[in-house]
């Protein structure tokens, strides 16, 4: 028997989602491609966690209800927020499987202001929705009416957006907790590098979950770190019916909770990056690329209508050891690559590299 | 809007799966209600771990291939197996969450041979599909027509089983797959305290998955490792895109390798389970209590007759700091209790508060 005609065909149709590539790590590599933090968590942070995980038990499951992050993250994150109102995923995409898998059954819909994070499009996919993107309005902003019309189960809404890195405004997202008939998933992967966040609507909108992740801002993408943050303790029951019941690991545990005991230490890091964002901006609009302003840690830039296109621009810095992100497959991007704030250091040398391939 | 009432129908009317108890950690307690392994792991797997941990970009996300664990596993493990056929887990959980979303379509049946592992049953109600088990037959012999004659998509086979401990011959589970027309799904959790195991029928059934857990024999359920092996390669390709991409940290993924590289440390703990288990199940049956022969790291012991109930015992020996497992509420399992096999003193604890309990 061929063991792939068993699998479910709406499976063995799709693609699977192609995350950023993960090249080996040569130290002479820039790597602006996954919107990883560009420095290592602080100091305290890492000496604390290196002290404490020979403690760890290492036979023992760890809490199934990662209790110290759930307490540590209401404290941290305030808002009145508490622990019951926080769930912790394996990185915010489990928390995003949790949710397809808790609200959306086959054939129902799911949206997204358009262009946002592709994984959506992968998991409505693999949980038998139906996925569609509304285009933002021509100024960035979220096409509430549009979005509520579609009648859809679901809609995310990325602030800061990947991979547009614009915000829309918060009055928009309290407009779109009122107006649809459905869960409203504000995805804050990237709001630390933002001007404002989401939390203090919690409290009035019922319909309305957040989530963030430690990837980007926190520097532990190698930890698989992710919260969500609900209206409702009953929510937080449902979800837990999805989850793994071990999804968290007790090392992330105990890195997720002496990052937040430390959070005020990230705020240098994210200062760093805002000014080295606002930089990169200037520099390359300087060279002829055009970007909106961004409020994440990256940028989404076209590249100079002279020149070039974008896939020739991704070849060549590929070539010269540095790795941005290009959507090869979505037209709306095709002509724009994304590039990851990096350190000064690895914005010169990319600078000093587009400079090599030429000003258009 | 009360967003409860957006829960799909299928998870508002399910209980979801209940994890054992994992107590707050007292030096007093004796914890024999989750078969975790009584020791850490060898002394140069943690040496190593601890030494290794430091170096880990903290910042960069994991290879989302889990490439260093897959090639360790195959030569580990050996049978030929190749990197290709090795599917690493979030926990073994994680591939049977994998394995439902990769073959399993709403109203799709899976089938076990029962009493079994009771997360099935979740995962497939989580999935949409129907599940029911058939029972052994009544000498512990797979009841491989009958599991046939159901037509299901999917079979789960545990062996050694899971609460009950016992093994079926390896040419029956041939069999089944031989005459089965859908995936068998052989989980190993508890292989490692077996006599054989099913590696070797790999090569001859596409229609395989062999499951491995490193939560049990490995001592590293704090970590959630989980391998799967197939026959063909394209089959991982097809649970790849239903695997989040980066499942595995890097922590974990650090610890599997380490683990791997020295497999052969793990010896004497095993042997020392074995010892403890024939003691436990000779002791135990001198006091009146019955079970089958177990090959794995726990028994499953009927109470005896003439005495109280088994919801007595759990909550007596519980009061006295002992913590068994008991399936209230199966009716198959009411009657017995799964005690972990434990440290040769934690037995002797156990037996203690036994023999203070009366013996009957």
């Amino acid at each position: 028997m061929d063991p792939i005609s068993l699998v479910r065909a709406g499976v063995a149709n799709m693609s699977g989602y192609v995350p950023g590539e993960q090249p080996a790590q040569r130290p002479d590599l820039v790597k602006l491609n996954t919107n990883e933090n560009p420095q290592e968590p602080p100091p305290r942070v890492v000496q604390e966690l290196i002290a404490a995980m020979p403690a760890i038990n290492l036979r023992r499951y760890p809490d199934p209800g990662a209790r110290l992050v759930r307490e540590w993250a209401a404290k941290v994150y305030g808002h009145g927020l508490t622990p019951e109102q926080v769930i912790v995923g394996n990185g915010s995409d489990d928390l995003l499987t949790m949710i397809l898998r808790t609200f959306v059954d086959p054939g129902e819909w799911v949206v997204a202001p358009g262009p946002t994070y592709s994984l959506y499009e992968a998991l409505t996919q693999l949980q038998g929705g139906r996925y569609r993107e509304v285009p933002w309005h021509g100024d960035g902003g979220l096409p509430v009416a549009e979005l509520v019309a579609t009648r859809a189960k679901v809609v995310f809404v990325v602030r800061p957006n990947a991979p547009t890195g614009h915000v829309v405004a918060l009055e928009e997202v309290a407009r779109l907790c009122r107006e649809f008939q459905g869960m409203v998933i504000l995805d804050e992967a990237y709001v630390d590098f933002a001007a404002d966040h989401g939390l203090g609507l919690l409290a009035h909108h019922a319909n309305l979950m957040i989530t963030r992740t430690f990837s980007k801002s926190m520097a532990m993408a190698s930890l698989r770190i992710g919260l969500g943050f609900v209206h409702a303790p009953q929510l937080v029951a449902e979800l837990h019916k999805v989850r793994d019941s071990y999804n968290i690991n007790a090392f992330s545990q105990l890195a997720a909770r002496i990052a937040l005991e430390h959070h005020a230490d990230y705020q240098p890091i994210w200062t760093e990056i805002r000014r080295q964002r606002a930089r990169l901006t200037d520099q390359l609009r300087q060279r002829g690329f055009t970007m909106p302003d961004s409020q994440a840690n990256f940028i989404l830039a076209r590249v100079p209508e002279a020149g070039p296109e974008a896939a020739w621009w991704f070849e060549q810095l590929k070539d010269r050891g540095i790795h941005v992100r290009y959507f090869a497959r979505d037209p709306r991007l095709s002509d724009k690559l994304r590039i990851t704030i990096g350190t000064a250091e690895e914005l010169d040398r990319f600078l000093a590299v587009v400079d090599e391939l030429g000003t258009f």
